[in-house]
């Protein structure tokens, strides 16, 4: 047969729309689930401020409203917890693969990810797109009720430990660390841990909320688009490993001193700082793309890290102080401050969450994020298909001889 | 503490690019890996017709093409044929967990999701941004060779099969049809599958392909970006349901007469057809996003389904002539022809491929082209972050005294 005739004339495709690199500022959807404004420091949930929603509400408080819009009545939020708290249970046939998938994930997003993907499969989730709104909300809930519980069993089995089954008389935060240590946790710090979980939920179209988005458009079940999202929050240049700020804050180590650091403490910060800044290493906890102001995220956290006080939050408040005076040296034209990992590893820390559960507990909360942009994106029904430009050598090129049969 | 400074004024992310609905005709990336030109009914991989690659080439030289940027010669060609085939077996600990995962997955790509992701975790795959390029290089082919095996291995436990080894002395679609039935198929319907295979390798930044992209973005693993593309690839906007298109053929049920359709034949065809235009279903095979003119894949993949012959062939030609025909009549603006999915069921079907394995076939071809872009896009180094324009009601609101705690 002969091929379809050719023209090198560019057509739609290869004559497409010139957008910046890497979509920085191009509108791919309308949302009502919110919005960050990087410039103000400012970003909310629905119309509420996530930050005044960490201070005063409750994570399912939070959940509530990511998915109907609203902050539920008393009576709701009841409800809500009890029916939630049912759904934390793995199911048998799941559970029992979770040692298999424990021993052979490498970092704990991997596991996750096999994990999410063997569960959503499970429970049989019907395409976005035929899927009955009050269905789809409920399997929403269900992956997200879940989650924790997928979490923390991965962790302990890959420990070598016994899974700690949930208990749904606690709350999220309270049950979370529970199923981590098989022991109540002071409430002090079960309300930390929840205000770094409600400060996590949502963060506008970062990669991996888009990628979910994109695999939702296809109408695709939710299992599906959750999964990608996992992988795109496991990417090196995806936030959400607070444990890379910590480990800053470990090379530093401990300092001379207290209160401003002078002298050595000064000279050791200086010494580590100069070197990665030299090396063109980039400085983690401190930055972020969107925000050019102090993160907002990282402004809570810090005044979460002192009320729990101690000498690990000293350390941190003494080594931000001096860093930042040596970003505003080594790069003036910007304003690099604490991003939210810097303090999130503390905080963490305090509550005694492991290091290698510190991303998967910022992944935690973040499915409730990701679940509705989901079902907003799969509300929209077009199909998230862009162009490319084509710039190899031009076709189409007589296929060589020696390989043709 | 107190929140950030807020005002009303919009900043960067609200005051962002307007871009059409679907990122359609938007310039996401350039790329050498190929690229679809719709208005001519032409593509092509790299620099070649992808339709030429189908008529002239083995899957293994596309593969090599895709992946190395060029053709091999005869001596490469050997090299990578005996390499490849080598990757082909499961590692134990996954081959162990497959039947659970087979037994619970509610689709073919829901298996195949759960198994791609617990095999590349188990193959502890580092993160594309820090993987060199050769070691890379040998993640992308491992993961491609094994693709069959996992798919047909699914496939045989889900109906209640043992699985069947895959054998290193055959080629990618010999092989594949052996591990499907445990018997070696007529060389004629080897080299018909093989020329699909081809045809689906790639096709421009659809939205699985895209999806594998934005986790390369990330600088995640390969196995994250490819588990992310099956997720993608199973939604119903998608294209690759070759079945659907079948059970088209089926619903109109066979026809009396030969050549032409006429009389009683053709108001069977019009009945079905006129029923489905009216209840404003989509006619699954006919009609594509991109290819305004006939789709260059159906032109080949009709002429490889008449060399082959048959009852079913001649009666998807004479339901095409007809089904074309009131096409015409109603949609006059649009020239709507066959797609890939019309003859890709034919074809499988003479090759014995089993309907529930119409999809995991177009997948397990498809991933050399997601593993060709999600190489190109990890070099690429830029994380793909777009913006959304918040359309919600207005914040910060405050919060309701009755939910704050």
């Amino acid at each position: 047969m002969t091929t379809a005739p050719f023209t090198q004339t560019p057509d739609a495709a290869s004559a497409g729309i010139e957008v910046p690199r890497g979509l920085k500022g191009v509108i791919v959807a309308d949302t009502a689930v919110g919005d960050v404004r990087g410039r103000e420091g400012f970003y909310h949930y629905r119309q509420y401020s996530a930050i005044e929603l960490a201070e005063r509400c409750s994570l399912e408080d939070v959940w509530f409203l990511m998915l109907d819009g609203r902050l539920p009545s008393p009576t709701e939020r009841d409800g809500f917890i009890a029916a939630t708290a049912a759904w934390r249970e793995i199911p048998d046939e799941v559970l029992a693969v979770l040692p298999a998938i424990a021993t052979g994930a490498g970092g704990a997003l991997d596991g996750f990810r096999t994990a999410m993907s063997l569960l959503a499969a499970h429970q049989r989730l019907r395409p976005l797109i035929d899927t009955d709104p009050k269905e789809r909300h409920e399997d929403a809930l269900r992956l997200c009720a879940v989650t924790p519980t997928l979490l923390t069993t991965l962790h302990r089995l890959h420990q070598g430990l016994e899974p700690i089954a949930p208990r749904a008389d606690l709350r999220w935060a309270d049950n979370y660390l529970w199923m981590l240590h098989g022991e109540r946790s002071d409430p002090q710090h079960v309300r930390a841990l929840e205000q770094y979980l409600i400060l996590t939920v949502d963060h506008g179209f970062n990669a991996s909320t888009f990628t979910a988005r994109v695999i939702a458009s296809t109408g695709a079940d939710m299992g599906a688009a959750l999964v990608g999202a996992i992988g795109a929050m496991s990417g090196p240049l995806h936030g959400g490993a607070p444990s890379r700020a910590l480990d800053l804050l470990d090379e530093i180590g401990p300092l001379a001193g207290t209160g401003p650091v002078t002298g050595a403490a000064r000279e050791r910060i200086d010494e580590v700082i100069h070197a990665k800044l030299a090396s063109g290493d980039k400085l983690m906890g401190f930055g972020h793309a969107v925000y050019l102001t102090e993160d907002p995220r990282s402004c809570l956290l810090r005044s979460v890290a002192l009320e729990l006080g101690g000498p690990l939050v000293e350390h941190a408040i003494r080594v931000e102080a001096r860093v930042i005076e040596l970003l505003d040296e080594f790069r003036p034209e910007r304003q690099l401050r604490t991003n939210v990992e810097y303090y999130a590893g503390v905080v963490m820390s305090l509550c005694a969450v492991p290091a290698a559960m510190f991303t998967p507990t910022f992944a935690s909360s973040r499915v409730i994020g990701w679940c509705a942009n989901i079902i907003e994106q799969a509300d929209d029904g077009k199909i998230l298909r862009p162009s490319a430009r084509y710039i190899g050598p031009p076709p189409p090129a007589p296929i060589p001889e020696l390989t043709a049969g």
